[in-house]
């Protein structure tokens, strides 16, 4: 190889190494998405800690006297995952009854998060549900009017984040059931979800609703 | 460049362009894997035609006579998902009771397929139940001991191909409530499933039951 052939050979190199490190380093910039899977049930825990914390972030923490472990399990986990919404917080579900989960939904609500719920309209009202509180403090809370249940159980962070499984946000379900939650940080899967999500929100609009029935028309 | 430079760089092209070459046909023949999301409800739908060509490859099937459609829909696509098991089949599933569903886990078992089942002990008696078909023709089926419920919804075609989401094998489900199913053939996802899946086969062996109340200790 002559003199010219070297030059451009090591201008190669230099440039092949520059373009290492500029990916390098876009990588290490851009996180990692979250795929992760969740196994209930989880062994009833004390979240007051981590439900604190997100409320007033820094604030000096009061321990909790309540003998519960405090450790990580899927429980706080999916706190965890449901407190990082900074934008938006679409829950699709057939039972919500959790309070540990609706004091954590309350507080998105309160720090500006656009949080909308929709529910199955023969389970909202069970006892214990939450979706009552949640309308009290102001939250967007639309129901089904169908004779079949709207039976799915996921929730999409920032328009981002979807977790989805066949977990209820129930005590029982969290505390006593076999159970699985994932999460799943990837378009292909996340915008089908945000399209049927928009679709049931729209078509359980009360605008729609029917309030008589088909022997009164 | 002299003329042994040359004859470098045009072996280093040669060699750029072959590997790119078997690249391609690497790519092209391990196929890509399935990505899926299906919602429900699916509209009642002939699944005749399907399950019969499932059942003898190649045989001439008999147009069913029933005035259902017969298009494509989520119940017919999870139908051919499953279907295409060669190896195993491991479902784990609160309730199931769709015969089209049970018929192709059948035609799988006479296959060759090994197919274990998991389910719910409250809710496998349930009338219409495909538990009971099942076992009686040699399937094996283990249930929970517990007093939560086995609240899982998921199938893993192959070791390599997760099926799970929200909606039990019922025809009320497939037909009339919204419903969604994951399919993912990642193993990210499908490994934590499997081991949950060996860890409950496990447990629910029916040489732990506990055939004695308390009392009778």
């Amino acid at each position: 190889m002559g003199a010219a052939g070297g030059r451009r050979a090591g201008l190669a190199l230099a440039l092949a190494l520059a373009a290492a490190v500029v990916l390098a380093a876009w990588r290490r910039r851009r996180p990692r998405p979250v795929r992760e899977v969740l196994f209930f049930p989880s062994p009833p825990s004390c979240t007051e800690a981590l439900l604190a914390e997100a409320a007033e972030p820094g604030a000096a923490v009061r321990p909790c006297p309540c003998p519960l472990p405090r450790g990580d399990c899927s429980l706080s986990r999916l706190l965890r995952l449901l407190l990082s919404a900074r934008r938006s917080l679409d829950i699709c579900l057939f039972a919500f009854c959790s309070p540990q989960l609706g004091r954590a939904v309350q507080l998105l609500h309160r720090r500006g998060v656009r949080v909308r719920v929709v529910t199955d309209a023969q389970y909202m009202g069970l006892r214990g549900s939450q979706i009552g509180l949640l309308r009290h403090v102001g939250i967007q809370v639309r129901h089904d009017q169908e004779d079949g249940y709207m039976h799915h159980k996921f929730a999409i962070v920032d328009r981002k984040m979807l977790i989805t499984g066949s977990l209820n946000w129930t005590t029982q379900a969290i505390q006593n059931n076999r159970e699985n939650v994932l999460v799943v940080e990837d378009a292909e899967y996340v915008e089908p979800f945000l399209d049927e999500f928009e679709k049931i929100w729209e078509k359980y609009n009360p605008i729609n609703y029917r309030y008589f029935s088909k022997d009164s028309k």
